[in-house]
């Protein structure tokens, strides 16, 4: 298990900024988890677009699947970074990135996490870091962790 | 000016909590203000539902305008928050509450900001704290100035 801290994600923020060689005009987050790194990215890359779309994960049986919903208005764009917080299976990513690759066919998309497991079946454009154990984001523990010591 | 830290945000999350006696079904943060506020509120709150719109605001000769896009799809919820970090004139989240309410008008809608300023036209159900001077934001700060200090 690995402890995700602000601090961290900061300097990541900063490290991705130097990567994104690509001058999007808006920013699309994969909601949950792109949500906070896209607000920070969207005011670092001065980007007020910052749209997002919604992927739940649910299991059919035996397989993961992936159900796509509440996608963005992306006409007047012609770059646009896709962000999530990380790359998994890589499944939600790739198929955020089909589903918007085919309804917007003009638009450059490229793609951006900050941590990537090599094992995924997509690979992001921009990666910060490599996942080897379970991350444990400050968003999902600082809080929750904090609220359960004050009962 | 008043600089709000990530250790405020994190105590004024929980405290948001402790105040949301309402069970929401699903959240709806305003881009990007609410985006990272309303990541925080979907984990403490226990909500994989999370959406969002965008309301950009533009001065048309001497009036502030609003424009919303980008509404999402929330047929199937009961009980919505609205979140954003600050109301300020009140413009934003009113017209966002307003055209939710008109198009969804089944679902009960409350609200929710970290400041509010005594002066806005619109008062949320849930407020942490008052807005008393210009606030400087740690998602529109703590990046930019280090890049800047990197230079």
């Amino acid at each position: 298990m690995q402890y995700y801290g602000y601090e961290m994600f900061r300097e990541d923020i900063k490290e991705l900024v130097s990567q994104i060689d690509f001058n999007p005009d808006a920013i699309v987050a994969i909601s949950r988890g792109g949500l906070t790194m896209a607000h920070f990215l969207g005011i670092a890359l001065d980007l007020r677009r910052v749209y997002t779309i919604n992927a739940s994960s649910f299991f059919n049986k035996v397989q993961q699947r992936i159900q796509i919903s509440n996608i963005p208005e992306l006409n007047g764009n012609q770059r646009i970074l896709i962000v999530d917080e990380i790359v998994d299976s890589g499944t939600s990513m790739e198929k955020v990135y089909t589903i918007l690759k085919t309804i917007y066919s003009h638009i450059d998309f490229k793609t951006a996490c900050i941590f990537h497991k090599p094992t995924a079946n997509f690979k992001p454009d921009f990666i910060v870091r490599e996942a080897k154990d379970w991350v444990e984001f400050f968003w999902e523990v600082d809080i929750v962790k904090s609220m359960r010591e004050r009962q």
